[in-house]
């Protein structure tokens, strides 16, 4: 048994490291942290490669015989932390590899340039819980392994293809397999979404915060969908308008 | 003009201490912060006491000449700031007078216990989309003031009326004015949301997001609804969940 007692410690330090993409990319890996995502990843068997955690759980009887584990100080445990009481539960899993699907029918989330990790992270949970086929983040969306993306995601990574990629060819695929294309931006032609039946196959595109959809993306849409205001809110909070556009279109 | 250099200049301290529920309460007053919720406080026509800005806005010509404004060094609006990045504005705003509404008829987004900021807020910018009559936060969800929820409201609380109340008693009243009063948590009586049809008067739940619902409330309720999840997510942001409803009961 490992007992780490320095926040100083080389393990520690390059773990640490974790917080920026660069790093994650070069290590090709990931920190996950929490009760509730360790347990998600471990039912999902994902191929964790190393658990850290404080001392208290040394009698957490859901813990692994076959992964190594080192137990640490909690004020290691805190040095390590991208929140500011953490539970003192870590695993480092490999980035999981990025693959083309076999086939582009089915249904789809494109994230065009969302900014705000938790909206991506609650965006991706939702395309889970609807059933969706897989979701899709296009270049300029924040990344899916900080630690904020994955507390909103809640495991559903673990559940749902992600892929990353340019959208533009993706909308391209999606097209040439007969999927049906909707973007999500109020103008002149765009229509009330009530109007769109629920479908096995489609593809939503939910844009920038600020911005909107890039204006290429749109111009490849086959129809673009709006959700009527009526008070006197200027828009909805892009994951909200994600979730009742999607819980109407999926059948 | 007032120019302010100091971080420990006494205006600068006490609005400091705006941070907690508690001096909100005894000043009875709160800070607004950025561009965007300071334009929406203007343009909802809003008692604003004073404004602080960096000196940068003085060339804004949007900047009322009635209301008090003190000039802020970009270091002392950092001390203010509850952001990272402060963009060097910010109001000062009376809490509003808690009244009850004069009918309880209308639709109706009722909080009980909802502890994360960003979800109230986010809540309450959906109701004010969907066009609600009010929001009602019940005592243990979070306060309505702190800068977060400020920050995920974007200006709503100054278009659709916020009570805070014993949601019991709440309760009590909607079901005397004839208003169905629907829950929103899985259980064995709970009905698929797809089978309520959008009306003019309903009040809807939603619960804190690990506990859900208070049981006592839960047995006031005339139905309980649930949105079927397809995926393996274990279930919805409670925020995605209150869109999703809202959007199908509110015709």
């Amino acid at each position: 048994m490992t007992l780490i007692t320095s926040s100083k410690n080389d393990l520690i330090k390059t773990l640490r490291t974790l917080t920026r993409k660069k790093n994650r990319e070069e290590q090709q890996r990931y920190l996950l942290e929490g009760v509730h995502l360790v347990r998600e990843a471990l039912n999902a068997q994902q191929p964790i490669t190393m658990i850290l955690a404080t001392e208290d759980f040394q009698v957490a009887a859901w813990l692994p015989n076959d992964v190594p584990t080192y137990w640490l100080k909690p004020e290691v445990a805190h040095t390590l932390s991208a929140t500011v009481t953490t539970q003192g539960i870590f695993a480092v899993l490999p980035l999981p590899e990025a693959k083309l699907p076999q086939t582009f029918t089915g249904s789809w989330l494109l994230l065009d340039g969302v900014q705000d990790p938790g909206n991506i992270g609650t965006m991706v949970r939702t395309a889970d819980a609807a059933g969706l086929t897989g979701v899709v983040l296009g270049e300029g969306s924040a990344d899916l392994f900080s630690a904020k993306v994955l507390r909103s995601m809640q495991g559903s990574h673990f559940h749902i293809p992600i892929y990353q990629g340019d959208l533009a060819d993706w909308v391209t695929e999606l097209k040439a397999a007969q999927v049906p294309v909707y973007g999500s931006e109020l103008n002149p032609a765009a229509v009330d979404f009530h109007q769109i039946p629920a479908q096995p196959n489609f593809a939503l595109i939910m844009g920038n915060e600020g911005n909107g959809m890039q204006a290429e993306l749109l111009a490849q849409t086959d129809q673009n969908l709006y959700i009527p205001i009526q008070g006197r809110a200027e828009s909805l909070n892009v994951a909200i308008a994600a979730g009742i556009l999607l819980f109407q279109l999926k059948n």
